[in-house]
């Protein structure tokens, strides 16, 4: 298959990396490399060289200073940048030279440099942006999250199936339960494109399928533990995702307000602290590597903009481990079996990459 | 105008309530009339009589045993049965004995009645129904929560006004901010239904209009407490309703959890628990008398199943507060003079209730 993924070069997988963009600067995502590179992950590092420190074994520093980070029209900015450190990290990944990509400058600017450079896996329709949620019983994979504000069916049914291979091979998921975000867990419930999509991942996933389609669940089940992907458009992910965040912080906040008004309270707030704390050590995002863009020819990583040089290393060792388990030709397959992929030929909507 | 709400005939309002489909039973919801009648509300009880206890002050009891509260097809079980408490409680508000409802059985049910009995406000496309929710620092009204799958532009316009309506008139918010929920607060971030929508609201809310429209918000913004209204179709809504209410539970309860697992922080979770109680007071939905189905040309309340009477007293004192102050006339009016409303002729499309 010309576009399954593997290392470069027949050896172990290399990640390029985008340092450009990190809030805390592109040394802490090369302070992340270099752990990484402990763990024997080979680093294709662009940035500006004087901000990165030395190499260490298995990093390798491009210097590249444009950043297009901050640009409000990344789409725009990857060609009109030709060099912004984003770009030639992803072109590095079209010829050959890296089997996977982490970019530390946001969601846009990697959607546009992977579409531009990389381009949609063939047979796919529409990229989505994963986002392993850690939850009090687990983790939860949340897609699509922002890549795609409107989906038809067609799309939101190949999102299952990526999803369920991200879980699959990245996340470590040995049977993925996948749910379709929707307004009631009966069948009869959702809007039309909810109610189409359910039908069809109903018919093509069998009993033995690549994964196994629990039906519709509701927001709470995000929560619940009980399913390890859910499917939904980008603008209903979003919403789903922002909910989540405002209604834990806010809780934790009022609870620590309330326990701050009376002196009893008080007492109790200190010496709840240690447990507050591992409790948001079991939901720290670090620990997932952060939003996993899938669709594309190569899978790209992007961890938050506030992660530190732990978060990164993991977004480095995650995107290794989604290249040298063939993240991308295991979906392909999945969709082929299922019937799933798009109809028209490859070659008409998308360029082919060489085969690694 | 025809369908302005005000005082059954011509006196203080009177409250129409089907008690039937409580979780604690028709009983509870009798005791939660009487309260609110201790606070000068009159009310027409429609339930099973011999459930009900003894009339009182202000309570009228009809005796109306058959329920629909648990009819999986609500619409039809309307149609199927004239005699169901609901569909007798709606009757007596079209006919004018009474001036606004409440429903302990379900927003189906209710919505099914109204559409069918009370049918909708003149110039209004589709009912939504509305939450108020208690968050840490003041009260977010969600609209819609779950009438409405699918919402285009012109409904989610109305949507905003009688949101506002709601926020001013039955929750006393003086001068209500209302938001757009979306993917984004940029003007250009949303789906399609969503820029249209803004664009509208945009236009049609001047500097002095009804409510300040101040654009998109986040998921997160529900908690935020920095706006008082948020517009989205039912499905969006139903499911930031969920994630809310799912990750609260499941923040509380993790925290116990982790409260639980060492001695030290045990003994702080004992100390905390008068504030994780004085939390959950001020997050209690009872306070917000339930959901508002809001569109009909009468006020519909529906209380949650599960409430206590204390929720069905105050549900029946919001409705009431509607009827008085005329929630629905001056929706009609705010609507008109934006230009807003349906532009076919109302009597196409519904039929007319006699004016109280």
């Amino acid at each position: 298959m010309a576009d399954a993924g593997g290392p470069a070069a027949g050896g172990a997988p290399v990640v390029a990396v985008d340092c450009n963009g990190a809030d805390l600067g592109p040394g802490e995502v090369a302070a992340g490399a270099a752990l990484a590179a402990q763990q024997g992950a080979r680093v294709l590092l662009f940035g500006p060289a004087r901000e990165l420190g030395p190499a260490c074994d298995g990093v390798t520093i491009v210097d590249a200073p444009v950043s297009i980070a901050k640009a409000s029209d990344p789409a725009r900015a990857v060609r009109a940048e030709p060099d912004a450190s984003i770009v030639r990290a992803a072109r590095a990944v079209a010829d050959g030279e890296a089997d996977a990509l982490v970019c530390a400058g946001g969601t846009g600017a990697a959607l546009a440099a992977g579409l531009f450079n990389v381009r949609r896996s063939a047979g796919v329709f529409r990229p989505a942006l994963a986002l392993p949620l850690p939850v009090p019983r687990g983790t939860v994979t949340l897609l699509d999250v922002g890549a795609n504000t409107e989906a038809r069916r067609e799309h939101l049914v190949q999102f299952a199936f990526m999803g369920a291979a991200l879980a699959r091979v990245v996340l470590g998921v040995a049977e993925p339960r996948v749910g379709l975000l929707s307004n009631g867990e009966e069948q009869a419930r959702g809007n039309s494109v909810v109610l189409e999509t359910h039908g069809e991942l109903a018919e093509r996933v069998g009993e033995d399928g690549f994964f196994s389609f629990v039906g519709n669940v509701e927001g709470g089940d995000l929560l619940s533990g009980e399913v390890d992907v859910v499917v939904t458009d980008g603008f209903t992910g979003n919403v789903a995702l922002k909910v989540m965040e405002g209604t834990s912080q806010a809780v934790i906040e009022a609870i620590r307000d309330a326990a701050a008004t009376s002196r009893r309270a008080g007492a109790g707030g200190l010496l709840l602290r240690p447990a507050l704390g591992s409790f948001r050590d079991a939901i720290d995002p670090e620990r997932q590597g952060g939003a996993y863009l899938l669709g594309l020819r190569r899978l790209f990583v992007v961890p938050h903009g506030r992660f530190g040089r732990r978060g990164f290393a993991e977004a480095i060792l995650r995107a290794r481990r989604g290249a040298s388990e063939d993240l991308v030709g295991r979906t392909h397959a999945a969709l082929a079996e299922a019937g799933a992929l798009h109809e028209r030929p490859a070659s008409a909507t998308t360029a082919s990459l060489p085969a690694p």
